[in-house]
């Protein structure tokens, strides 16, 4: 990391503050683990090679077609979003890719690439965007993009995904993710046979432009801005998407966009074992897409959802490295503290479900002992492994501490003094 | 009507080329309607005297936290709101009085009063808004209003709500609808109690300025803006506040305010049962707080609902005059349009639900003839009463058809030209 | 139909009463069609070649887990069901094929083929069962069936599913329906992918065993009995399971079987697209599978789905026969009735679907109209084919109003004195 | 406890095994609360004084309405049913009361008195059952109980709620739990208004026979197994029934029998407030009344609804002491296991509120620093309790670890050998 944002010396002070309670913890944890037959060391290198990206958009404060509250310091661009993304990663080296949104954040990509290589940041997934109409641009989505019914707005939104390829090859990228929000808000608006099969049609046209080496995720979402119908609205269609483009086609799974109880560890499962989970937006939610901070509301939920991937890599399934990308929206909180404390439960999550013993859990499945079975999740649920991800931190030049170093840096006011407030509104009603 | 903005002759001219076959209709309706003992003018003569009130805001396209996309000719302020309004009473003779939003309408309380006058329109409940900040305001609702933890921002609340009734006062309106967003996104967040408390004091307040002919409604929603709590979260919460506000507080029920799979027509009989039931948003939803069109998903759930309107006046209930108020957003039609169309269904749905049979369901309900029961009110609900509902339109000057009249008449394109474009823009993300 | 079950007579007297009613209507709104370009005889005549399927479980009185509530002569057995199920058909002319279950209908093929016969009725898809235990059954389905982890269970699943073919073979059907309770109660229970696993081999297995001319239809649900997980959960694993199969395999509907707010007919429109709707299982449904009858919570929701078949025929997709069945659970009403109504339901709903004037619906799709293109769907949904329903009976020997003429037969009055008292239970709770 | 049914040198035998490591997580756990000033021995202190009543009913095997698979040893009948409860009493130390229903439990009070008396058991609320037809019941409730529309079905519903009122006051209950499952299947199969006046009149008979120092509890659900509506739907409801009847009269929450995304915790509280929580049921649910074990799908809510209860002990509200009982349904488990291991998580979500450091908390709510006052709940609530648990269960002469104490324990190898094989069943379906 070359130029950061959090002096050197502020993380150094607060984990002085911590150390030695984080010694204590720590080897008392590692002797529980070791009486469980685990190394708590080898737990910790895990935990620290695992990173989840950020998006560019989390680290401004977001809103409800209702209103937007904007906090201090508000990213102005691209470049100051950059910067914010750089402290979450500094602090909890976790987050070392972005992920960009266009055309919010279309800028020369060279100075994109530089800016982010000054601060010790890639780039992860592109993000195109269907859903709502750029200043200038010719044609509106009002009704729809890849699936409108008129061709030449299809194909500006199929032109506009393919730029984004151009773009992220110029920055590093891999892998380009398509969410639109077209659909229908009246039974009969829209043919749902004809839509998707134009949805398909331009989806085949971007598939054609993405590299070698590049995926293309497709997501899906039950509904939200379509409030009858939506071109992609589950899990089923999603996977007939990837199925119908091709090996380098997968499914995003958000946590947040299904319907109420559905059981989301399940369609992991499902996506893996036919070789279509390409990856996460991680956040959680209570009612709808509240894109809430990941593992605020069902903290097991998450903790499931990790049991699936850890259990995928124990069975060895081959080609498996799902994305993995946080997507929120931030209105009461500072965004980046939001994002450093999700970017923690992720991880959180993830070395909970690296604790599982997976033999014993193996043995109940077989027969049908289920209370053991489940006490086998729990028993690794209920670890507090804080000191793990700690000393992740910690070893990783971070902080023990995320949330609190950040409000010691003072980092908040000093953008908030550089950078001129942003203004509110009243959303998407008049 | 005295200032009408759809030329008489549009109506006559467009209402000659159907009037042969609503006679038609209407004749052999009446005909079948005799034949179940029911005299088809007595359902038209009361249908033709429901009136539901329209949405100022409801006249401009509404939009998602995505995006917005705007219509022609959108209004550019409440005289032209007005003016949007008075086309859809013209036409459906249904919508006589317009509730307005402050402080989106504020105006001089004189001209508003002029201009709806010279519209032939009244002015139905007030909205107060403390959902968003208006420009300049002095303390912010980002955590809250009349539950904020902070005395003077709940006092700024308060004062603009009691603001609403004073505007209300000199334009002849008689009620105050409130509702708030106010509510946590994070368990933790806000206590529960103290939140409610601190709610229940603020609208004592307000009670207290409110003049003895008024009514006072309190809006329950599960969630939306506020993500984990809200502070008025459903009917349960909203009966114990019009319980220990007084006898002039009553709760308000938008029938898409509720969690997924609930009986709304059930908790209308309660507060009907326990003198509570204030009136209605009307909108309808699939997902959540959708505000599509009136009866256009579940239209069955709408004739339920007013089959207990209906009930309670069979059963003579005393003093039982619910407030009749669409409040839909209108993303992908145009509003006016949409508006005519829920006014139809609106009075569809009272229309349908007078055909009940009263005497044989009670006869059934009491043998537990469940079969006959429920035959009985989808007897009701599948008879086509256009016919009733095209005459009580024809006969109180409006139009049989009222939307192909509107399209007849040009009235978009004429406002189009006269009102600037209006500016889309992405909601409430960044 | 040869050995009747209700006095002709008893028809032709009741249908007498409601026969000059019933002309005048059929002309009133034969004018009425005939303006909307629309033949009523045509239509007519479409309904009265729609068939759909009754359940043989369907004819005794369903429970819940509380209790179950017996009615009066109850049928003692598969013959017993078969004379209900003639009774159904006798009325209505819409349900000449009845869906067993084996191993709860399970007797003599020959025997079984001469009592339909006799009585007029074939035989639709066959159902087996393996979620719950029959007496002496050597292994348990308690903790799953085709997806348990002892291949010995297993196997014997497989084997029941086998036999269900061969009884079907010898009786005239040409169907398999499967639906398993296979599921966990607990995270960590089973794994989801082993699990799914075993069931698609088990499946391969039946598949084998299936005759060309046959078809075999797997059935998702989201839960129940199961309440953790459900191997075949929703129509996502459900396509995985007809794709991975071959192209016998199809997916079976059932309306109450998805999560909450769930777009159904946007499903019905995937498994069209993709080839691989196998048909439905018919009810209604407020909260979770609570199989009522068809079109009494939603009937707008069951027309979407009927305007999405027709919508198929329209556009002439080819290879499109779904299977129609109805499955529903009658715990208050006399479930001859139910079955009555809800055949007509399905009827009714078949033909608005009719009335929808597609030419004019492509158009308002093409120019997104949204108003008027739900509005399409609105005016052939309101229109009252009560008559048009009631005249396919009558032309085809069945009564004009089929319960009043149920109940004047004095037909469960005559059971109810041949058939011994059926025992109540306290259901699947202690 | 005088007839234990465990071997005290079992216990002994498997506490000795796990002593040592229990002595050092507790003492590293210790030295974590000290840092957090929290005295880990007072917690453990009120945690040991905690107790949750268990269900008679919930020992045995459960089922759905499709299949019951019963386990080995059932118990037989009420005496059966303590044994085992004693058990779990035994090796938890949290249960030392049981809950009967009525007339399943029915026998001589007092050999029920005696027989509890020598295990060391009590009794807490008695439960009616108007939900099912009793052997030789005169009226049936297959069309409701107190709501129903017949008088005298009406008073044997009442009569049975007293004669529940006299087997406890003989055994030394102290309350009553009604929940009735009356409702309607189909829209207009009951009146909502006239059936809420019925139950409401026979619930103000029921109150009269209640001793002073009794307490009634009104139990609210969704739905099931009623499917359209139910007379007590929701907490509103419940609420108009306590307040309605008197200063005895209390709403019971049971956690599974809400609408889905139901905040349940906010509910709690707003009884609270108001002064009408009576208690809870507690268990655990993903889709609707799934009654699995506390704390198995979403461990955050149950630890979520104690935050209320120990924030409502801090805020020091009057006469607060809610009853705490288990309702489950243990279909895949041996009850006796998922008893003991709901016990436990309930004192673990108790123990976890007990650690919310609610100074800081009050501090983060006042300052609307959300971030910080949801991590103050997720820093008690990822904090591994077991330690304080197993300590409390240890100290109080149970189990260290209950379930491997009960395996060792060979009880239900024994049980089984004396009681006879159970027969299943296929529920409520035919």
């Amino acid at each position: 990391m070359t130029d950061t944002k959090i002096a050197v010396d502020v993380i150094a002070a607060e984990n002085d503050k911590r150390a030695a309670a984080l010694k204590d913890d720590y080897e008392a944890l590692g002797n529980q683990l070791a009486r469980r037959n685990i190394d708590i060391n080898a737990v910790t290198a895990k935990v620290a090679e695992f990173f989840v990206a950020v998006p560019s958009w989390g680290v401004g404060t977001g809103g409800t077609r209702f209103a937007r509250f904007p906090g201090e310091g508000e990213p102005r661009g691209i470049f100051d979003k950059l910067d914010d993304c750089a402290v979450i990663n500094h602090l909890t080296r976790a987050t070392p890719n972005v992920s960009l949104h266009i055309p919010w954040d279309k800028q020369d990509p060279k100075r994109l690439k530089a800016h982010a290589d000054a601060l010790g940041l890639g780039f992860d997934a592109m993000n195109s965007n269907t859903f709502s109409d750029a200043p200038g641009q010719s044609r509106s989505y009002k009704y729809g993009s890849l699936s409108h019914t008129d061709a030449a707005t299809r194909q500006q939104a199929i032109e506009h995904n393919i730029e984004c390829i151009e773009i992220g090859k110029a920055i590093g990228s891999k892998a380009l993710t398509v969410w639109v929000g077209d659909g229908s808000n009246f039974p009969g608006q829209s043919n749902f046979t004809r839509s998707f099969e134009r949805y398909l049609a331009g989806m085949a046209d971007i598939y054609k432009a993405l590299p070698d080496d590049w995926r293309i995720f497709s997501e899906h979402k039950m509904y939200e801005p379509a409030f009858y119908s939506s071109v992609v609205q589950d899990w089923g269609t999603n996977y007939l998407i990837a199925n119908t483009l091709g090996e380098k086609a997968f499914c995003l799974v958000d946590l947040g966009h299904h319907a109420p109880n559905t059981n989301i560890e399940m369609i992991v499962a499902r996506l893996i074992q036919f070789g279509k989970l390409g990856g996460f937006h991680f956040n959680d939610s209570k009612y709808g897409d509240d894109d809430l901070d990941a593992g605020s509301i069902e903290p097991y939920r998450l903790f499931l959802v990790f049991n699936e991937l850890v259990d995928a890599e124990h069975r060895g399934v081959k080609g498996f490295h799902p994305a993995h990308m946080i997507d929120q929206s931030h209105n009461v909180t500072d965004p980046i503290e939001s994002l450093i404390s999700s970017a923690n439960e992720i991880r959180r999550a993830y070395a909970q479900a690296l604790l599982v013993d997976r033999a014993a859990l193996d043995g109940y499945q077989q027969d049908n002992d289920a209370l053991m079975a489940t006490d086998t999740l729990k028993r690794a649920y209920r670890t507090d492994v804080e000191p793990v991800l700690a000393r992740a931190r910690q070893l990783a030049g971070g902080a023990i501490d995320p949330v609190a170093t950040y409000r010691a840096s003072g980092y908040r006011s000093h953008v908030a003094a550089e950078r001129p407030a942003s203004v509110g509104g009243s959303g998407g009603i008049v």
